[in-house]
């Protein structure tokens, strides 16, 4: 199974890497994507990190999700891609699965793509969403999009991925490994 | 404030910048440190990062504190390191903060530095530890050291280091702006 966390300049350092750190250990191949035009990118925190691939390096629309973590101002760098609005529109609606995060949930509303589906996201921007419905729940599982609130629920939101795209068995044992009892 | 994160190849990537997120987000001047020979280093899980020092390059003895990651072959890597030890041993002994996670605190065992302290590490390798006492708790705050046995736990980890290092006006702002409530 292969998948991309898709990452701009500002992205949230924990809500970008807790999937890919949670996923990997289920045997995934979860790949990051720079929006930039080179494998560098930097974290809302500083941190710079080299990507697996550069968007339009590989065919995107082959795997089984994607994630978009939010951070400031990379949620806002991904909403001003209209690559990753393209991506994101074709998860979206042929029932592949799509994380979004903290500000990541927003960026797609803005998009257009929310009108129809019941999300959260980061209280900050939660009166500007264009959605169904906004709950205030740390993790809402609407058909094949999932959304949580912000960083400090990186962990929940990751192991909410892991249960819809692997079986119990490896789901528990990604847990063993993490130490969670 | 200032602090410092040391990485080897083989860190356990969200052990090491779950700290790393929360404690900026206090406004500490948290440092990451590659003991390689350059600033590339390399998670457990294969993600490529660059750090913000290179041992040696600034006088490490002078923060508050630092923090130990776990991963294999990390904590095998941090273990060879005699630099390390030599300054894990200065903060244990002044009264300095270390945090050490997963495999970390074997690490500090295998130095010898545990002798007379109460820790909890990976379940891995917690048959080897030479301590007081090992614990099965998923947070241990023994003195100036704390530990925790997991990546599960690198949220609990980093904030309970957090609530050390500030004041509760501050680590309750670190927490809202993660959406814990």
């Amino acid at each position: 199974m292969t998948g991309y966390i898709i990452l701009a300049d500002g992205f949230e350092l924990i809500e970008a890497l807790t999937p890919l750190d949670v996923l990997r250990r289920g045997g995934i191949d979860i790949k990051t994507v720079s929006i930039n035009n080179m494998n560098k990118v930097t974290s809302s925190n500083g941190v710079h990190m080299l990507t697996d691939l550069v968007l339009g390096e590989e065919d995107l629309y082959k795997s089984e999700f994607i994630i978009l973590p939010g951070g400031y101002p990379g949620y806002e760098n991904l909403y001003k891609n209209l690559e990753v609005k393209k991506l994101a529109e074709f998860y979206l609606n042929n029932n592949k699965l799509v994380g979004a995060i903290c500000g990541a949930p927003y960026t797609l509303s803005r998009w257009g793509l929310l009108k129809d589906r019941v999300v959260t996201c980061h209280s900050s921007v939660s009166e500007n969403l264009d959605v169904l419905r906004y709950s205030k729940d740390n993790i809402v599982v609407f058909g094949n999009l999932i959304t949580s609130p912000g960083a400090g629920h990186s962990l929940t939101f990751s192991l909410t991925i892991a249960e819809q795209l692997l079986d119990k068995v490896t789901t528990d044992k990604i847990k063993l490994g993490m130490e969670l009892k």
